[in-house]
């Protein structure tokens, strides 16, 4: 049960989005540009993906899942290489700036402080760009955020894993923005 | 130096907001509902003290400052009150229902997980009501963010803590949103 009476049922973030509509409109916007906008050179894979990454290391159990089922999603992969990412993705098949681009958002999630100059010199070499760094370490830090709201108040969350697969397709379409916060 | 090239010498979070100005605006939006908004039971200086207070554990000196010197402004108190608050709010003249409410802060920097049952019982029965809780969670989560956002780029802030003191009645009139991100 959630600390709080949200007068509602909602899974994970979407309890305390409908109890507080004022702070759901501008935390979906935010979401929506950094991981669904198009005029983006990092696919939306590849933003789920940090998103989920970060969420992972912050044992937030609905947002890893919610956001590693539209990284599979959106890659056309299966669960186990979402899993795989998690636990060392230097040795997956992702490409190297992602390599190196997880490696920072794995800082931002202890502290930004923790991002070194040799961690960004390495995204750089590996073809990174100024403006995806720069989303890399804001999705990372965004999710620290929605981490910290959805555990915070101790909101529920379907169990089964496969819950959040079944759903992806259908959150891919929605977006942050246009869905209906009370359904 | 910031990590990346942001095209100004903005200091703080005013930089990375230039440089990407999408972004700028739901965050923006986020921090005015939260900290400013007239129709919160929080105070404007508790509100902000929340804020200067988690930045402070995230050892982030631009938000600390900037917040904690809003803080002062609003509570009218000096800067050494502030920063009692930091080194241990417990000792301090603060209200029961906010020392409760900067314990809860506190566990939400560590992890949403370190918030105990206990500790949200402990806050309503010194008088916080369902919505300062959700708004206290909220606050300290954001500012995970604002904190690692401003430090994951490594941007530069003034070293003197009487710059943002000096600025903080401009920045509290202003507010978070119409104010220009290039000056």
């Amino acid at each position: 049960m959630a600390h709080i009476d949200l007068g509602n049922d909602l899974p994970g973030i979407r309890g305390p989005m409908a109890y507080r509509p004022e702070t759901a409109k501008p935390l979906n916007e935010l979401a929506e540009i950094l991981l669904r906008d198009d005029n983006n050179t990092l696919t939306r894979g590849e933003r789920e993906l940090i998103g989920s990454y970060v969420s992972g290391l912050n044992d937030c159990f609905f947002c890893h899942n919610v956001h590693g089922a539209l990284a599979q999603h959106y890659m056309q992969c299966d669960t186990k290489y979402i899993d795989d990412i998690k636990k060392d993705f230097r040795s997956t098949q992702l490409s190297e700036k992602m390599k190196t681009l997880l490696s920072i958002a794995g800082s931002v999630q202890k502290s930004g402080r923790q991002v070194s100059a040799l961690q960004i010199e390495d995204a750089k070499n590996a073809g990174a760009t100024d403006k995806e760094i720069h989303d890399t370490v804001l999705i990372a830090a965004a999710f620290c955020m929605f981490n910290r709201y959805v555990d915070g108040l101790a909101t529920w969350a379907p169990a089964e894993r496969q819950v959040y697969i079944d759903r992806a397709a259908q959150r891919a379409e929605e977006g942050y923005i246009d869905f209906d916060l009370y359904k």
